[in-house]
């Protein structure tokens, strides 16, 4: 067995499109790369690639998978909700690390990712962030389509933000929405796309409408954040949800949002009228 | 007319079963009261008091009648959404003081009940809360039913107080769900039904059940806020919906939450099996 090249990435695969679009964006670019798909979260569609099945439990396996495809890198990408830890069937390598996930569980989601980042960085690999291995996948700066928030939105925008701020320093979430400086929703373990469906059957006289767009849906990744993982994410979903709900547009951090594909979310922005907006962390070098 | 008796209350009667209750509890220990049933909001079952109706934004109607009324003392109980300004048909003295209503609205909904509160002691009432109305309408320090926590329920009763707190002080709810550590949902203008409504829709992993109650909703007053309005309210109904989302319990700042209902809801906790908890809030007096 050859000795790991430090360029193969490991892209650990759970739930949604991102870690699809991240393999694609891999190949595209000529970088070698071995998928391992978490059982019960990754989808499909990694036929292309060299790729294997593990539980999310399955420690031993994964690492065994990577070292193998001769991986030096590993990116966690996509979702995986949190285990059930009584119902895990860990590996032997997973039983090891089993007190340390449930005690840093109990600090919190992002203590959880963070412990198993370093388990993976105690195995020697160099564990890389889905906007290090793609940079082009994060918002950058200023509007993402035709349009761009206008000064009636400059509030709610710096409102939601700092809501979305706020709750992630509790590691509550990563959203939030602002209309007319009224904190509408707050998303918290049901995600972004509850969160929105919820603004939509809120009181007319708090929200916008298609015909009237008003109010702001920002995400931020939480001050705290190992931002190797778990980056917020929109796309057009988003976008479409958003719309749904009356909105005006979406906010997120400069560099600390995923945006999953770019083409098809300002495409829905520009036909339903509303922004997408990169606003630079206060105090960030630009 | 006689001048106003500083004993007789006007009863401002928004939504939900509290101004109904109040007005039950004044007639019980013979406090005179007028109650002014708020169009689109307040419920049925005023037949038996002195009452009459007035839009949200008849502020001149409301002061007159309890005037004529002979009320010195005025408190606004239940539920009125934010409402949609531009849809308001306000009366003169309304009108007057729609523009203060509406920027104070832009600083979030306590700001705008502070305003209302204040434009009625102006005009020469002296404001009181419910629980100023009525002292037993809050929760206590300690259990309220049969059931107290466990040790194994006390970091995330903490927990669930100091969220319900921190969104509160955000202005953004005043109540929370945590369950082991991990917070499951937070309030915002959808309120706690619909927020329970929620966590019963999470993945049973991260959510206790029937058989095995795990977590805690939490209730507190925003710590900014102007208590003698919109004081967070637990009901019969608050314990259904917890027990139907696998809660262990609900917990409430002590003093601080109203309790609508204490029998029904005492008997709903027992029955179902859940704790209800007063917590004295950090650093108040016993």
């Amino acid at each position: 067995m050859a000795g790991p090249d430090p360029l193969k990435l490991g892209l650990i695969a759970g739930g949604g499109p991102l870690p699809l679009l991240l393999a694609e964006r891999c190949a595209a670019a000529g970088r070698p790369l071995f998928v391992v798909r978490l059982k019960g979260f990754a989808g499909a569609g990694f036929e292309a690639f060299d790729n294997a099945e593990a539980g999310v439990a399955e420690l031993g396996r994964a690492i065994d998978l990577l070292r193998r495809a001769g991986c030096g890198a590993v990116c966690f990408a996509g979702i995986v909700a949190r285990p059930d830890f009584a119902a895990l069937k860990p590996d032997l390598r997973g039983l090891k690390a089993l007190p340390g996930a449930v005690a840093a569980a109990r600090h919190g989601d992002d203590a959880l990712l963070r412990y198993l980042l370093a388990e993976f960085e105690r195995e020697g690999f160099a564990v890389e962030g889905a906007h290090d291995v793609d940079a082009g996948l994060t918002l950058p700066e200023g509007p993402l389509g035709a349009l761009a928030p206008g000064p009636e939105h400059a509030a709610d925008v710096a409102a939601a933000l700092a809501v979305a701020r706020a709750i992630g320093a509790l590691d509550i979430g990563q959203a939030a929405v602002v209309a007319d400086g009224l904190v509408l929703a707050v998303e918290a373990q049901e995600g972004t796309a509850a969160m929105l469906g919820r603004c939509a059957e809120l009181p007319a006289a708090v929200r916008g409408s298609a015909d009237a767009r008003r109010g702001v849906i920002a995400k931020a990744p939480k001050p705290i954040q190992e931002r190797r993982m778990d980056l917020p994410v929109i796309g057009p979903e988003t976008v479409e949800r958003a719309a749904a709900a009356g909105l005006a547009g979406i906010a997120g951090e400069a560099r600390g949002v995923l945006v999953v594909d770019r083409a098809r979310t300002i495409e829905a922005a520009d036909r339903l009228g509303l922004f997408v907006v990169g606003v630079a962390e206060p105090g960030a070098a630009r």
